[in-house]
């Protein structure tokens, strides 16, 4: 039975990542890790680990995503939560059985995880992403 | 120097703790610690720990409250992320010092812990809760 370890990361959207460091970095104290860009997802990412989970700051880099859609309509903030499982295709098949809504029907994989979205409408309205880390599966 | 020691919980607004308990607990096979009515908050709240970090599902008891208007105006989602500091009142003096806006001037003293709210005006949208655990201090 696939199971939930932890939260993953925490995703913050936002339009300017130096401007958005500025409150997380300098302000509250906690340490960057590294910036990142997904050009596959059409976003840059700053990375900053907090206790056992990270924030993840995400900037779109194109206007057409649903990441920038949803600045323009709801302005920054959260964004999503990723929670981090076991065995990715088993909890997906759990989930489908359910009935509950995936908005991807397999995991992508990229380097090092699989990672899967589930639909906000069955999950209280939180886009909710799931990740297997394939180092530690 | 006051610091951040881990995400204490994400809090995620709800209408209807049982219909939200269907997906976090029934589907995704997550545990329900406990549920607690807060009446100085007006609110309910379903505990879920998560790894390190907790997830919690908080529903308005009255519809006057700041949650409840969130609910009416976006639906239900992520509401607020609470980061766990080692010392709030340092972190509190910290933040005004590099103009923070704070909705709390001054932490709220509940039974084991301490809180405040930095307003979202100074984090990218977040509504960012701050926590320190008095049996840990």
């Amino acid at each position: 039975m696939s199971k939930v370890i932890k939260v993953n990361h925490v995703a913050i959207a936002v339009d300017d990542l130096e401007g958005a460091l500025k409150f997380w970095r300098d302000d509250l104290g906690l340490e960057l890790d590294h910036v990142e860009t997904v050009p596959s997802e059409k976003v840059e990412v700053a990375f900053i680990p907090v206790g056992d989970s990270e924030i993840e700051l995400v900037k779109p880099t194109s206007d057409e995503t649903g990441l920038a859609k949803f600045i323009q309509k709801r302005g920054m903030g959260l964004h999503h939560l990723c929670l981090q499982v076991d065995d990715i295709d088993g909890m997906l098949i759990n989930l489908r059985a359910k009935g509950v809504r995936l908005i991807s029907e397999e995991p992508v994989e990229l380097p090092g995880r699989k990672m899967a979205f589930i639909h906000p409408g069955s999950t209280n309205g939180v886009l909710v992403e799931l990740y297997e880390l394939l180092s530690e599966a």
